[in-house]
């Protein structure tokens, strides 16, 4: 099973697929964690360009963080779930979604399919969206701030909203949580989606 | 104007650009040359990735060289272009079309389509494309190879067909020479080209 979360940088998303991970081990199951960018050498050499290294071109951004997805999916993600893991990712495709295609506009099909092209058509069976308002996200931001955490609350506003607009459709795979309540609440119910709909 | 040069490693495009360069020069025109993938702080260090790192997933490959152009694009090409300057660029969409679209088969279309976006359309005037035949390259290519030169004949010569299958398609701008004769005749042949149909 191949299990995405998603939200905004603050809404505890880490917090998240720890609490998660920690249940489904005590069952038994093999659990990769990963995150992204990252989760591979080249990975996490690209992720520390795209959110450490200067100004740079929204489809410069765009591509970095697809060719960061497409090495993860190739090397990491199915290999394992091939052997029958479940794999937890801290963000995925709707990530570039929600905040190249949207916040920076440049548009949620291409960026999709940008991204559906870097890893080959391979999608998350659950998708959690850590829902929280970007005010709310903002505020809880670490002071040592990386290049996309430093944007404005507007963009992080649009970004909000292109989760939303991703999990109304596909609503199939998404399961909204809403990130304003305790951490173990949320965790609870989190669980609870994915044992009813596994 | 907008010239790009094109063709397998080895086939002398480098040598080209700066001959034209230096002819275009003493004419009086303002001429930045530049390459790919390069042309950036940001597209230097992704070069050094994608050249000199170690295996990658193919559209990892593709999507790196992808966000590479779109920072050379934004950063250099256009503002030059904007204030009047002739731009040779040493590879440009094309090579990812050849090398990643048919030598590596991700799809003529897919990489087309991927770079044109990170692009914005902005496509050449002219394509100077040396045609020569893959094992003369191979042979040609220097003792300390990267990683895209590493690859073998059958590669080389996939990339090669790309080449000539571009060039049917984009025959307004597609100047294909010979690259096997002397680099001043080559080079005679292209400012010639360049000078008719400017």
């Amino acid at each position: 099973m191949f299990i995405t979360f998603e939200g905004l940088d603050g809404s505890g998303k880490t917090t998240q697929v720890h609490l998660l991970a920690a249940r489904l081990e005590a069952e038994g199951a093999e659990i990769v964690i990963t995150r992204e960018p990252g989760g591979t050498p080249l990975g996490e050499e690209i992720r520390d360009l795209v959110l450490h290294g200067g100004d740079m071109a929204p489809w410069a951004e765009a591509a970095l963080y697809a060719a960061s997805r497409a090495q993860h999916v190739e090397e990491l993600i199915r290999p394992a779930l091939a052997r029958g893991a479940t794999v937890l990712c801290d963000r995925y495709v709707d990530s570039s979604v929600a905040y190249q295609g949207i916040a920076r506009g440049l548009g949620l099909e291409r960026v999709l399919e940008l991204n559906l092209a870097a890893v080959g058509g391979l999608m998350p069976d659950r998708t959690i969206l850590i829902d929280i308002e970007s005010g709310r996200a903002v505020a809880r931001m670490s002071e040592d701030r990386d290049r996309i955490e430093r944007e404005d609350d507007g963009f992080h506003g649009r970004a909000a909203d292109g989760y939303r607009q991703l999990a109304a459709r596909f609503p199939e795979r998404y399961v909204t949580v809403d990130g304003t309540v305790a951490p173990e609440l949320i965790a609870e119910e989190i669980y609870g989606a994915i044992r009813r709909n596994p």
